[in-house]
């Protein structure tokens, strides 16, 4: 039932943050720096830096220094296996309501009222 | 930026957990009383009540009582939320790959290597 790498617990675990959650939708605009990212927080860059570091540790933003300025930017393929997850959910639950649709339609045809007349030809 | 309920938050944060987003699986096939969910994962059944109540707690699932069995079922409104909100980070995403193509486009055209010859007819 378990086939997922363990990474996808901490993808979710970061995305349950608000301040991370806003912090992938900036960066889906495009990269940005540490700073540039921080900006419109009003949190200290420590806890940034923080935020930043659980988005990278599960995969979900990839960090490069050059010189004395770090970028970040969105990883995409980490936010397709949740969608990839919840996707394979809804197609298991959509076949079970088709099931359900085709068992009533089968009681409904058992209980039916009138059997259909045979037409002699 | 953040114009989500706060629920969204607790949803990400009930499925981090691996043994919940079991429970959300075996539910997306169809409503379970609480002991026939518990039955594969070897957990104590008060474990499997926490999880239930973290899930119940988000929305993701509802739980409701007959006689002395407790079910459960998955509301699929819940993980929708979910997937939209990827939805639109991706579309966020998406446009702005589409805007680097359309500036690559214009700075190939601006470097020109030669110009299109102009056919006199």
């Amino acid at each position: 039932m378990q086939e997922e790498t363990p990474n996808i617990d901490r993808i979710f675990h970061a995305l349950g943050d608000p301040t991370r959650r806003a912090m992938v939708e900036k960066l889906s605009e495009g990269p940005l720096s540490v700073s540039r990212l921080a900006a419109p927080f009003g949190i200290t860059l420590a806890a940034v830096v923080q935020h930043v570091q659980v988005l990278e540790g599960c995969g979900l933003v990839h960090t490069e220094k050059l010189g004395r300025v770090r970028t970040c930017r969105l990883e995409p393929a980490c936010l397709e296996r949740v969608a990839q997850w919840i996707a394979d959910r809804r197609s298991l639950w959509e076949r079970r309501l088709d099931r359900l649709a085709e068992e009533l339609a089968e009681a409904d045809e058992e209980a039916g009222e009138t059997p259909e007349p045979e037409w002699l030809g």
